[in-house]
């Protein structure tokens, strides 16, 4: 499987938990110390790292030490590769349906010549 | 969790597996039988039913039955709510990221005055 792929794999997984979206949903409004993150959260910390690992191994969060503080920020272009996949599929589909209305359109024309 | 949480649950976890991007992408291009589904991966048929399954709980695929034949299509505006929550996020983090240029814009100009 290419590289492209897998990251894909990674991050629609990542994209598919409840705990994990809200994460990012806070990161979107600027960079977060892990126990801020952790706080609205009823969980104990080993399973909110686990979230955050997976966060970081699809690519869609970065994080770094600050003396003893480990700050979080949403990675460049965190979600375009899920978008881009999404939308080119899209695409592909909407511009079937308009062939196809433009066929029906076509063939109610001849038939009322 | 709101209906919309775990329909995005089912929805991102769907698309976290290769096969089942594979299904969505041949299904963009039209409708097909299962079978011819089936054919392009290497996998016993029940498997592959599992991951059809999943494409239908996550409202992504619809199918019925045509005499003997299963006809899967792409349910409509299946990938809606994944293309929303992810333009949803990236808008919060540009706008955020455009606020910051022209803050320190600002602060540029103050300091040339």
């Amino acid at each position: 499987m290419s590289k492209y792929e897998s990251n894909l794999d990674l991050c629609f997984s990542a994209l598919g938990d409840p705990t994990r979206r809200v994460i990012l949903q806070r990161l979107a409004r600027g960079e977060a110390s892990v126990s801020e993150l952790a706080e609205p959260h009823e969980m104990a910390l080993p399973s909110f790292m686990e979230h955050l690992k997976k966060l970081e191994a699809a690519n869609l969060v970065t994080s770094k030490k600050k003396g003893r503080t480990r700050i979080c920020a949403l990675a460049p272009n965190a979600f375009a590769p899920a978008k881009d996949w999404l939308t080119e599929q899209s695409d592909i589909w909407e511009g079937r349906l308009n062939r196809f209305d433009d066929y029906i359109k076509n063939l109610m024309q001849e038939r009322n010549k």
